[in-house]
């Protein structure tokens, strides 16, 4: 038997609580859907953790024991506490994956680790978004056709501040008629981390079956390399004779 | 239960029957070390082919049953037939994974698949190379510390002319002086290709452990994409309405 | 002073000759629209060249005379001599900068340097067109905003069958529904490649001056580079002493 | 006429007062013979500024009349103020180009943009360098042969924890045993980076004409865009109807 994925689905958490048309959606938060569809998976298990937990739920015994952790925020990025964005940080340079949902693409944790100001044009018309695979190869797309379309979406549109993505998964085609990156690989020391953009608060994209298997795929994907590569800055003995 | 990984050694083999050196180091062959170390690997299963058995071993059967396929050559490149490199490229296309190991860089499948030329500097002087890993989050690097050693390789330097690596895994250093992109993925279709650069026929390195992990590794990073992505050409009907 | 770029736009040429549609649309066919424009580009000198000349217009001589090849076929991709084929590779590999335009995509030529199927959907719809730029630090989209369009275009969908570009400048949204990667930058050997997708032979797109810019910008990109490197397969002395 | 690029060289600058070595060899700063250099060149006109000026000579003015910046930092990173920081990020994603020298891979600046650690093996052993092309195609390595050598330097060593270069152009081979990813590109919003290894304060590497070459070539390659993009987080309007 191998050990399961244990990952930690952390949600800012601010939307369920004070608008409605969120709550009526995600009546106990989008992170107990999210955590839900990956319980139900082999090999994973998943907790939650929300900004109004002490340490926002990312303690160092929680991180300490996170392979995975996905985020998702919107209205307060802000009250994120500097401290815990560098220790996620140091836990994703050790290893740790990362998976960014929608609107934490502007959060100070992605733009901490991309160093972009991670602007991009947007529009809530409840528009329709068809995101199709453009790297067949590439295990996050695993289990899916050419493409996949949520009826109804924010509209994310190009250009997208980010670093050149390592691996460039899916594309997004938008109704009102721009195009957006929306499956983004990264590297960072021995972290994964992959930005995924769907997850708009008002619609249910975190029950689309295509959307949860996204995530799923992410999941595995960005699961902690197995290897004793160290990242220091050691004072380094020749491995050669040097006269 | 999961299917095993479905594996084709295949081997120019001449060398082995030609020079008595290298009959000395791989009496039935380097397929079979390989084929050997691959068959003790849990979820693998491994089977060989040479250039000299019909159709060089690579029928259409072969290959339909094929997930990945390792190739090793040097002096028989041409003699390899043009119409199994079209039957092996379309394949790979349609998703098998290839390894190509040491100087196979050199062959008509490889060149096939890259469109460069494909040179390299060599030499053989029996010197040291070191392997260093410069991406330790990827799979094919998992097992491994900051780097390997082979005591005896023949050497191969830059300007190796490839594309551009998809991912670059390890970087040699070697003692007379060279550097050399060692590890190197590509994707060709639905298709992942790695390029490995040890094994010179003279020395015992598929008997080395490293190179033996790193082989066993790529072989399961290279394992066929699990989607309905469709690569073909057709005319297609608009997903929109177009007045 | 410096030398002016040497461009020799290379056209299949046969629309131009059977279509009447085509024929109102470029009298003097596609290559004459785009070499009038680069000749009027300070620092571009440029002539042409068809599939019907001897030696389809690309003679050793004219070859040698070329810092840039631009390349549009579409219905006698294999009419052009595989002699050819390997000449003109042969010359990209020692630097030649090629700009593959449109129905390009599936020429001998763009296949031996991919390695792929080069396979994608197509429609001709009279759809629009509309190209985000995705790099706004990359040269070929000097002097653009943040998209351009084209009224009437065929369309070109994905998945778009090549290999991950090393530069993606351009992703296009189509009126009917799909996502393309529409400027694509790869290498081979000391050759710069780039592939542009508009300009299908029906409609005016070579007099755009935003798809007439990228093309100039594009053949100032492509230019070969000025360096000593040499891609060949020496045995190579080491450099330093081996015991 | 073209303007020329306007190039502002920062040094750190306290080694040359406080370390009699470093004094002997550069006894106006290292940053003057940079800029000794560049103003040598045709179309390249460059000033310098250093630590201890107010503000770092990184004022607002000075940045907005900077096309490219080098930066060359190492005892000193703490005391670069973040307000600072934050100033040069804000003008590399608005275009300008950064090229970071040596020691400034672990500088606060390179850090901000790279969002890792930076570590890497370090050892001063005044030991032979070897930095070979593997990117013929970049203009970066204009003028360069296969490799050139640096007789003594300080040797830093694989795994540089650095995001995935968009381009690789150099790898350097080391003495002692270890290889380097030495020139590195990447972009951040419309400002390219590049990454150049060589230059350890006691050894006269920055007269060395080779460095002083990709310095120069470094400088053309990362001047800004000329372009319209626009980078910034607009509610946008549809530009297709939405019913």
């Amino acid at each position: 038997m191998t050990t399961p994925i244990r990952v930690t689905v952390w949600n800012e958490g601010r939307h369920e609580q004070t608008h409605d048309a969120v709550k009526a959606v995600y009546p106990n938060g989008m992170h107990t859907v999210i955590a839900d569809y990956l319980n139900g998976q082999p090999g994973i298990t998943a907790r939650t953790a929300t900004l109004d937990m002490p340490e926002h739920g990312l303690t160092e015994e929680v991180l300490a024991n996170t392979d995975v952790l996905t985020w998702w925020g919107h209205v307060a990025h802000d009250e994120v506490d500097d401290a815990i964005i560098e220790r996620v940080a140091q836990r994703v340079w050790d290893g740790m994956g990362i998976i960014f949902l929608h609107s934490a693409h502007f959060s100070k944790m992605f733009k901490r680790l991309m160093g972009t100001s991670c602007q991009l044009k947007w529009r809530e018309a409840n528009e329709k978004e068809r995101l199709w695979v453009v790297d067949p190869t590439h295990p996050i797309a695993a289990g899916l056709g050419d493409y996949f379309e949520l009826p109804h979406e924010e509209m994310y549109g190009e250009m997208f501040d980010i670093p050149v993505p390592d691996q460039l998964v899916f594309i997004s085609w938008f109704q009102g008629g721009e195009v957006f990156r929306s499956g983004c690989c990264f590297t960072r020391g021995k972290g994964k981390i992959f930005y995924f953009r769907p997850g708009h608060e008002t619609h249910p994209t975190y029950y689309d079956a295509n959307v949860q298997r996204v995530i799923g795929n992410a999941v595995r994907w960005a699961t902690p390399p197995q290897n004793s590569v160290v990242i220091a800055s050691p004072c380094y003995q020749a491995l050669e004779p040097l006269e």
